[in-house]
């Protein structure tokens, strides 16, 4: 009897891969669904270690992120980041009433020694979740910007300067250090799994801080199972975030093509965007190893995400 | 050219206390007024540090309190208690949403080694206070309660046992090895001290603290400032809290006459209330050295509590 194919693992940043989670979510079995998050926005705010993209995850897939503002939880309040502005402070980094309680937990929980993973699934369980929410690694990997005015912390970058500096160089520090868990090495050497599907994040910022630990661009290399890319760009732009602006500043063209090339060894197939038909050549030209394929990867609302997620298995599906 | 002695210090603890400093705010300059304040009560929750007496000086007198609940700011909300409930945690000690701001920028300053001291100045400033608000101490001291079935921290069983464990032995762990900060020490020697006034406090659980970091009983002995202490019993009642119940505990009749007698050596005079008027010789006899004079104590509105403030000031005057 062979093992029926099933599981579908995501990988992915903040927002724009939470959009594709949540239309895996509508039409995979959550038990065979995992998300492995990003950690290198991972930081220290007001004594709290945050861990945003994981957090956006989780609100996202449960129901309580505001989709509007891109992240925290909806129906919100800030009445502690008030009280911290009346005391003085400088605050640029928001955090939410309901999200310090998050925070406030994962921070406990991690002074007293546990890990990352094991507090994400308890959280997922208490949202009510049965997907497998996996943070990348447990280490704590911190993405620094070389600018070429100084060097920044991820969010002194992200959200204080509001990406303006100019980036030189990536650097996520730590991650030499970093190891797969278990439950990721697991996951990805599961025989039933049918598709890895890394989702349209920022491939600078979210899916190479996955990539930068040890084991994983190995394990995407030689899985078994497909593994499907979704370009971050539209007819030359990205949807939301610096991804198009730190293309231009490496020098690449601002194209699905490019965006795929950079990550090019880890992927069997590549979505470009429907409206990218044209590009098809140049991408085929660029990326001669990957088999393409065309769709809608705005992801307007709900009806778009799961869309995008059937069309992304269908394809894998192909390439099985 | 004699010193004009004008400068009053208020010794207190949380909710009782701070009813007084605002009474003495009323008709003190607020730069001639320095409270002393209890930190016994001072605790972790949620890997923050909190300090309840403090903030509920800080709060009362700038405003904020939310004077029925009788802890914490008005219109407050409690978003991320409910969130860590949800998530699964058992919340007894509940802080909202606005005092997390405050509590989280204590915790911040205190890691960085700052003083409680300045952050307690620092935080009454931007409340707009020029009221001089300091924490009788900046080493940790915590109030232990050895009681017939186990020993609490002060929070355990002032909220989450709702004082109900009987008490057999007070103990401020810390205590001996904290120091009189300098800014008390000053405060307490200042030519210009025109009185010290000890709030109706809880003489076991917020006066006895203050106390028993040395210092202050000596301080308190020698000063020429009159010491003026105030009854937390008003007709064989504690007005709040379990003063009655653990005067009974340790086998003392309830009555303002035993309370006196608790600290009765660093008091110069005593005031009781008003309606205890039967209890002077009673009074006398048990406190033969402290002058004594009645008021109404009850403070049951803002011109109560300026009446008692004025009583206390008058009285002190008489014994200088």
């Amino acid at each position: 009897m062979s093992t029926q194919k099933r599981k579908i693992i995501a990988i992915s940043g903040g927002v724009g891969g939470a959009k594709l989670s949540q239309g895996l979510a509508q039409i995979v079995d959550h038990k065979d669904l995992t998300i492995i998050v990003n950690t290198g926005d991972d930081s220290h705010h007001y004594g709290l270690f945050v861990s945003p993209d994981i957090d956006t995850q989780l609100y996202t897939l449960s129901g309580k992120a505001d989709l509007g503002r891109g992240w925290g939880q909806k129906d919100e309040t800030w009445n502690a980041m008030d009280a911290l502005r009346e005391l003085g402070e400088d605050i640029w980094f928001n955090i939410g009433d309901k999200d310090l309680g998050t925070n406030l937990l994962r921070t406990m929980r991690l002074a007293k020694g546990q890990r990352l993973t094991d507090i994400t699934r308890d959280f997922a369980q208490a949202f009510g979740l049965e997907i497998n929410v996996l943070p990348m690694c447990d280490e704590p990997v911190s993405t620094q910007l070389k600018c070429s005015d100084a060097d920044y912390d991820f969010h002194d970058w992200f959200v204080a300067a509001q990406t303006k500096p100019v980036v030189k160089e990536v650097v996520f520090r730590g991650a030499d250090e970093a190891v797969m868990t278990r439950e990721v090495t697991a996951a990805l050497a599961d025989p039933s799994l049918a598709a890895i599907i890394v989702c349209p994040s920022n491939p600078y910022l979210s899916i190479a801080p996955i990539l930068s630990v040890p084991g994983y661009r190995e394990a995407l290399r030689n899985t078994n199972a497909p593994v499907i890319g979704i370009t971050p760009i539209i007819s030359g732009e990205a949807i939301k975030g610096p991804t198009a602006a730190m293309m231009q500043t490496f020098g690449l063209p601002v194209t699905a093509s490019s965006a795929a090339a950079l990550h090019a060894d880890i992927f069997d197939g590549y979505i470009l965007d429907a409206r990218d038909a044209a590009e098809l050549d140049t991408f085929k030209a660029t990326n001669p190893d990957l088999a393409v394929k065309l769709s809608d990867t705005l992801m307007v609302d709900l009806p778009a995400k799961q869309a995008l997620a059937k069309a992304a298995l269908d394809f894998a599906e192909t390439l099985s």
